[in-house]
């Protein structure tokens, strides 16, 4: 199974904590975890899983392995830009919001799109005709969103 | 200047009414108006403007031209599924959102992150933090919206 | 029907010659021009092009649409570096390559997997297992090459 | 290090057992070896990097991870049609080619084009105003091909 984490490059520290507890949780699961592969909740999220032990994939935006949080295992220089969010909900099987900049929305609705399942932290609230949209499951914790992804993707 | 009038494949007749009076506007504002090629919103908004002799620009998810509604007057075959949605964004000045499923929230979701202008009309809202995010102008009806989009794209 | 030319950003005065005459049967014949939308092959058809009243689209690798040449008449930004001749080969119904460097050579490759036709004028030929591979049809000059695309593609 | 073995999807049973040969010399060398994902080429190579202990990455073409073949340890499923070509290239360090059809000279050209080393076993021969391309550079087995990539990679 295939866990994404998507998040700010840059995050509060609360945000950065979440997120790593998150990635020790997808490595715990077994799942693998892929994210944007730059910083903020993306580096804490690798942090975390490569504590438990876990494999941390990062699609990066641009053309250079380098430019990878050092927690990313295995690196794809897609130099794509925001194209690059697509492949990364593609190869997901479920996905996690933890906070959040404008990159996680467009996330969250590719994903939606998609038909793959959505957990937010903290996270985008998106609203259509007065009404909350409820596809986007609102976890309590790292473990509950871990444990949602997995039921559910 | 280029507008990107985004919006479900399959709309309501109020949305399509919508659609249409944006296309229209668009084309007497001079704009060139890109979309995603398909039917529904885009296909309403192509046919607007080519009613007001605009030219409409149609990027398809798929690989075949003949995916574009009739409407559309230069056709791009991407092949790239959803990553399409970054080059209508990129590409574009300012977006124009009418109603709108889970495709249209991830452009809404780059055209911020790129820095775009967002109008929207029976759209999306979206929240973080208990707050209703303001990038996002609400219009009030077609020729708002593309007065709106032209000041600030 | 849509015909791309396709050739390095840099190039001869005389392999600028020929694309300029390209550009110029391409939009004789009724067809659409599309291309890298940069400079050398590129500009030099879109000058022949719309010197005969043709439509010429220019498929960017870059985020701007200022950095086109000044006879694109449509410009799509896609910031998705040579992942975007993909797109332009895509769309093409028959590619036409003047000269050439090594993103030329990656076009033509994906033109004949794409099952397109591939007219060359002094450009790459290519051999495997000792023999010449037949599916990029050498022209004789511009006329012939457009010639050539407008029957095969 | 990541060093990319392309190819055909379909490969004679030689050229099957130079790939095989390929991603066991690739995995023996300590690198990553990346493919697109599929059969022939790719799956003879990812066997061979497998039965070594190596680590495999396979960027599909299509939306499923499910098409990978059985040897890939990392599945990134881009929906990108040829356009993913660019990836396996942009990540990889120097690229080996065995055999191959038209997108693997797509991808040749692509290398060359992003400065990469490319080594080739068997495959295309490039040649522009009658000179061959010496940038293409021909090993004469497995074992060469990969000390030739990761001494130039």
């Amino acid at each position: 199974m295939y866990i994404a984490v998507i998040g700010g490059a840059q995050c509060s520290p609360e945000e950065e904590k979440i997120a790593y507890e998150v990635g020790r949780a997808v490595a715990r699961s077994g799942a693998y975890l892929i994210c944007g592969g730059l910083g903020g909740v993306m580096e804490a999220a690798c942090r975390g899983a490569r504590d438990e032990g876990g494999m941390t994939i990062g699609i990066l935006p641009g053309p250079f392995r380098s430019d990878a949080n050092p927690f990313v295992d295995i690196v794809i220089a897609t130099d794509m830009g925001q194209a690059r969010n697509a492949i990364i909900v593609r190869t997901a099987d479920a996905v996690i919001a933890v906070g959040g900049e404008y990159g996680t929305l467009s996330e969250i609705g590719m994903a939606l799109k998609m038909g793959k399942s959505v957990v937010a932290i903290d996270s985008w609230r998106i609203e259509r005709r007065g009404k909350i949209d409820e596809r986007v499951v609102v976890a309590k914790d790292a473990e509950d969103a871990v444990r949602i992804a997995c039921a559910e993707g």
